[in-house]
């Protein structure tokens, strides 16, 4: 005879597709919700929470308390890692190996986007104007890459498509077989001081928060181009948005925001050289994101070591 | 003793670039021209023309009888090959080999473009609005290269980190192994019937010569895209204008026409869904193709096969 499936809270504004998923998939005990009332009136009984951006404080009372484990919809669980009303009885997971792919997608559309000069040609079009300008090319660019995990390491691979020379940092080491020169959490000044371009898949930790602030961008060459897929506070908003203003940097591409949405009268959005995107360089996909937690539910039931599982002391 | 070096005509307006060049590496008879006149005026005694659009009417003038090679400083020689000026003795070489970086960079600068959606992005900042729609992604989508020699290869190459599915068309048959799919001349219609991308990288000879035409562009999904890098003449470009007015394809990336500088009254300028650019996609750098020739010299003094020989009958 089969093991009971455990039951389930899904919390979600796509609840229902996630659901439904799970269903088609032989899972039944499954209670949606998308509000924190809604939430509390399915806690009960629950034992397994798929979600993001979940109401913690329902995780004090006494309803919660067969919550064992709660899946991430997303790869960014600092929320999550640092909230004291999450008990350390609860197993957090996030997902990995999942936004390599369309987070690096999303870097090299921008890294191309400025460096073949395309916002030149769109507007020598308007003007019906033959200018065969010299192009610039990513070819023997020096790119560095914070952070060497799953995003991190699908940047590389790119890079290496384009035949750039290619540089790490990352705090574990991990992966630092990956680039031609690795570079640990000591050595944000040498790390960035060659670099053509500074791309940001860090997780957000006490050790990485504000990594990127003046005394750093102002070791950055000016022709240089920093691109934020990380979290907003891997960089000192108000040290960058002065950078940017004084030119001293030729590009910043932000997918993430120490506030968001970004405020609508926030400097970012009229600065020239600053490109601001609405975090949707790795958006989730129901269909992923249901796969993996299908094969980490296996594994929960079979009570073996579940992926992603996120070490709180670590932050990621 | 060392053999006398051959007696070079460099036809370029960047004459001197190459001329100087090619003096810092020991060869010291060079003359130079930009015009047809300075060019008759240095013909006589020529021996090797290193060149782009040379005036090949003075190629039949008794001042010619010493020429025994062209060297020309691009890719596309279809303007040589079929000029009856050209003396079936004089060796014609193309650069090869050094134009697929650049060229692939520009290709994915545009399929990433059109395809994570930057001009919403950019549109939706203007408006400081904060709208995370959905990104599409290349992983998965077919991209179908026509023309597998060293352009086409490293556009296949490009395409494989972006995990995408390959389908290539070649006439020659070679590099077939790179693709998932391979097509022949025959084959247009089976080729391009399931393509999201269609780039064109093939050399204009009369096989290639509008095989993009009316009939295989209406086989093709609407929501494909078109890239030309190769050469305008490779599409009907009257049938492309009326398939593009009337949205029949997503996107048409044209870089080369079939007049160049394409018409300031020419529709594709302002027709939305078309991009042009003029000509810049694959530019020669003069310490590239500097590098190239020289190492040909090296194989001409030595009575050795140049590289990139052009064979008439085949057209490239």
């Amino acid at each position: 005879m089969s093991k009971r499936h455990p039951n389930i809270l899904v919390y979600h504004h796509e609840a229902d597709t996630y659901a439904n998923f799970l269903r088609e998939h032989g899972y039944i005990s499954i209670q949606t919700a998308s509000s924190k009332e809604e939430a509390l009136s399915h806690l009960q009984g629950t034992e397994v929470i798929l979600g993001w951006k979940f109401p913690t404080a329902l995780l004090t009372r006494p309803e919660a308390s067969s919550v064992r484990w709660i899946q991430s919809t997303g790869a960014g669980i600092n929320d999550l890692v640092s909230d004291p009303d999450v008990p350390e009885s609860i197993t957090i997971t996030r997902i990995t190996d999942q936004f390599g792919g369309l987070i690096s997608e999303y870097v090299f559309a921008f890294l191309l986007y400025i460096t073949k000069g395309l916002p030149n040609m769109l507007e020598a079009q308007k003007r019906s104007h033959w200018d065969p300008f010299k192009v610039d090319t990513l070819n023997n660019k020096i790119i560095g890459v914070a952070g060497l995990g799953s995003i991190g390491s699908e940047v590389v691979r790119k890079a290496r498509a384009f035949d750039m020379k290619v540089h790490g940092l990352s705090f574990s080491g991990a992966n630092a077989e990956l680039v031609d020169e690795h570079y640990t959490a000591e050595e944000w000044p040498l790390f960035v001081k060659d670099l053509d371009y500074l791309v940001l898949t860090l997780p957000l930790t006490p050790a990485t928060q504000y990594a990127v602030n003046k005394d750093i961008l102002s070791l950055m060459k000016p022709e240089a181009a920093l691109v934020n897929v990380g979290r907003g506070q891997l960089i000192a908003e108000a040290d960058l948005v002065e950078v940017m203003r004084e030119r001293r940097l030729q590009a910043a591409i932000l997918d993430v925001f120490e506030q968001e949405p970004l405020d609508p009268e926030h400097p970012f959005w009229s600065l020239p050289n600053v490109y601001v995107t609405p975090h949707l360089s790795g958006q989730s996909h129901a269909a992923d994101v249901g796969r993996f937690f299908l094969k980490n539910l296996r594994l929960y039931e079979q009570g073996e070591r579940l992926q992603g599982i996120v070490n709180r002391e670590r932050g990621y």
